[in-house]
């Protein structure tokens, strides 16, 4: 591989010619400047970038810290945020972790050994405590709302979307309402679960645990989940399914079936997904293209020094109004 | 930031201790190592992973290179590259082009200023030939047959899988048969059709342009197939559709406005993602999950050095008999 020196003797210029041309730095003669990139590409010169990293202390790459890469969820955060980074010629590192904490860490140890400048979090296992850890080596945000932390949060406020949809079917006169989550020991999880028993509370009726349905995240959970009604004593009369595919496999199922939606059940999904759309389902969108593309423009608003403190910002949800209540 | 010289006074070693510590080396007694470790603690020691990759020559970075992030087509791909390289220890950096070849040919740069250790292409616009000028600086897979190329190849034969499905259609007594594409000009487009010609040249039957309907990518794109079909003055009575999404979207609109599936219109999917499964759809399973496995295995095995030439591997697709045919 030529190096500088080489580039330098055979274009007849200096070494310091070559590294401004290298830099595009604006004072070389156009003439000086054709000499030298013409001789780069007759010695095949390539930068090393990673000696450009070392320099610059710039790395233009930012990781991505999610715990699944085939899921609809994380699929619209990561568009939004990719999208955004192919404006700012930034890249993603994609760091899929299936939750395993020390693959999180691993992300995690990344900034500190200065491999990215950054770190988007779309779920995580790691308690909010090890991520402020790392917070000194550069910025972090999650795509949900730890409190005031030294890492920034872009989220919606789920506790409320929960208590607006919990609302929206009891003004329709539903009393006996379940929901649905993936994991029952996830923050998002414990904040709906405290707005769903607060509501039930309201309107003077007992939280009912059979009624939480865990383990519910792609299409085939959703179908699943007639199975579990099928066997209940009692049925709620209205679900929350938190994930439009969950809900359209649900739907679709129920459908089959013979079980009348909304009369006999009700169903609000989460996240305003293209299927929830094709089949008429009431959804709370939860904004992910955009939670995606606010992520990626905090964290390089702070690379950029445009920004030193923590960010923390609410995205409002909106309910869409479709069919299935 | 403290330095390895540091480390060394204060933890009462010598600078090559250090570096054993650090490199894992088997020479250095435990308690010295412990006291190393104990050091670089205390002082907040952080490696420079830029400069441990400009000594080693390794990143541990794959690209990925892909057109949209928000596809489930792309999504079961990546998923296969990414368990992988989770098990191997390799990060993705996830390059969205947009099929932008100015943005493609950067993704390649990035092999020749050794940002990355290798690429997996899943779609691109960019030529073979483009593709074979950056062979030199490290191992590329591509996601499609592109012939006896410099990079490697794993795939499966769509000219082939088209006529099986063809073959399958008209033994069921079809003769007025069209199909669905995403993008007219690409490569498996091309081969799909030629493959189409072929076989309704077998059966006597014209090729009819009016029944190529292509710009079909998304859910959404099948249910306005349902208007495309409804305009034509004679309908197809079978379709092959390239993407579960949708064809899921065709048979939910066609099931809405009553038209029979199959009995009025017979739809075979490809790539059996679940949203299939749960309609019902005969599909082409055409592996994706495995193909972005072992398009990281490939490239990983020849940045290990186990391997010196390109691959050219098909995996063998499957008909999956459901019950809209």
């Amino acid at each position: 591989m030529a190096n500088i020196k080489e580039i330098a003797k055979l274009a007849g210029v200096s070494v310091s010619t070559v590294s401004r041309v290298l830099n595009n730095h604006p004072y070389v003669s156009e003439e000086k400047r054709a000499r030298v990139l013409a001789t780069m590409k007759q010695l095949k010169y390539a930068r090393n970038m990673n000696a450009v990293h070392l320099i610059t202390g710039r790395t233009m790459n930012i990781a991505i810290m999610l715990p699944f890469i085939n899921h609809a969820y994380f699929s619209l955060l990561m568009e939004g945020a990719g999208q955004e980074a192919l404006a700012a010629s930034y890249r993603l590192i994609l760091c899929q972790t299936g939750y395993a904490q020390d693959k999180e860490v691993e992300v995690l140890e990344m900034l500190r050994n200065r491999e990215i400048d950054g770190i988007i979090i779309l779920s995580s296992a790691v308690t909010p405590e090890q991520i402020e850890a790392y917070c000194p080596y550069g910025p972090i945000v999650c795509c949900l709302d730890a409190g005031e932390r030294l890492f920034s949060s872009i989220y919606i406020n789920h506790a409320e979307a929960f208590r607006r949809a919990m609302h929206y079917l009891i003004d329709r006169g539903h009393r006996r309402i379940g929901f649905t989550v993936g994991r029952l020991d996830s923050p998002s999880t414990r904040a709906r679960k405290a707005a769903y028993e607060e509501v039930l509370e309201e309107i003077g009726e007992p939280s009912r645990e059979e009624w939480i349905l865990d383990g519910c995240i792609d299409l085939e959970d959703g179908a699943a989940i007639m199975d579990r009604l099928t066997e209940m004593e009692e049925r709620p009369s209205a679900l929350l399914v938190t994930g439009d595919h969950v809900a359209a496999g649900l739907i679709y199922e129920a459908e089959k079936r013979g079980l009348s939606i909304p009369r006999e059940l009700a169903v609000i999904g989460f996240d305003n997904q293209p299927i929830g759309k094709m089949l008429g389902l009431t959804t709370i969108d939860n904004r992910l293209l955009d939670m995606g593309a606010e992520a990626f423009k905090i964290v390089y608003a702070h690379i950029q020094g445009e920004r030193k403190d923590p960010v923390r910002k609410e995205l409002p949800f909106e309910l869409i109004e479709r069919s299935s209540v």
